[in-house]
């Protein structure tokens, strides 16, 4: 399998494509789910170019897992979440539909069902005031 | 929260329980898990005392996530799945049941709902065979 440089997060990381972006530096972007599975969905990208986990450079995956440990960290506190899962999907099979390496943080309610389909595109105000959030809660919580 | 040493990972990792073991380094241990929810869901387990991602040393994230991925691929090649899913679960609300950090590597198969519940305790015999197929994959795709 081989990466496509036509998919949508490397043409949201290119600026060809908005995003509710949450934070940016020199090897991730993080932005918000619009098909969030609960409220608070974010989005780990590292930049560089690889179709998912078993294509990625290691390197880049030794980088960017202090960065999704402290966006999880911030996704919980902004969100009130009572616990966040952690998943990365590797082929359709699994479930990844975009074929560009992402993490996903999920945060999870007491008494909602995690399992649940999305239940469609989520609002762009409420998008972008969670990223917003999350933003301030990562700052605060500095490397 | 804070870290139970007494959790059933801590006490096989100190060799108390027993387990079927692919792989074990000074950094973690990668053993298949009993419960799994499709044929070869293997979890790999930092030896660092943490309770989960949350509380986790940075360092020790970057130093076991390329072993995760050479489990991914080694996973993949030994059961020839169509995919692997990574799941790594936060608090119980978010589906952890051991709070000791571990990597769900759970292998997808086309026509086959990853979503379903787990079916009980696997065979051993079973878990033995493929803790040796997935090791010696292992082994083969060295770092």
């Amino acid at each position: 399998m081989s990466y496509d440089p036509t998919n949508i997060f490397a043409k949201i990381l290119k600026g060809e494509l908005p995003c509710h972006r949450v934070f940016e530096d020199e090897t991730a972007l993080v932005m918000m789910d619009i098909f969030p599975q609960s409220k608070g969905h974010t989005l780990v990208i590292p930049k560089a170019a690889s179709r998912n986990l078993l294509d990625a450079d290691p390197a880049v995956l030794s980088a960017v897992m202090p960065l999704v440990q402290r966006v999880a960290r911030s996704v919980q506190s902004a969100t009130g979440a009572d616990g966040i899962r952690l998943a990365q999907f590797n082929e359709a099979p699994a479930g990844q539909t975009v074929f560009h390496l992402h993490f996903h943080l999920i945060p999870a309610y007491e008494g909602q069902n995690l399992g649940a389909h999305a239940s469609g595109r989520a609002d762009d105000a409420e998008l972008a005031e969670l990223a917003k959030t999350i933003a301030d809660a990562l700052a605060a919580n500095a490397a």
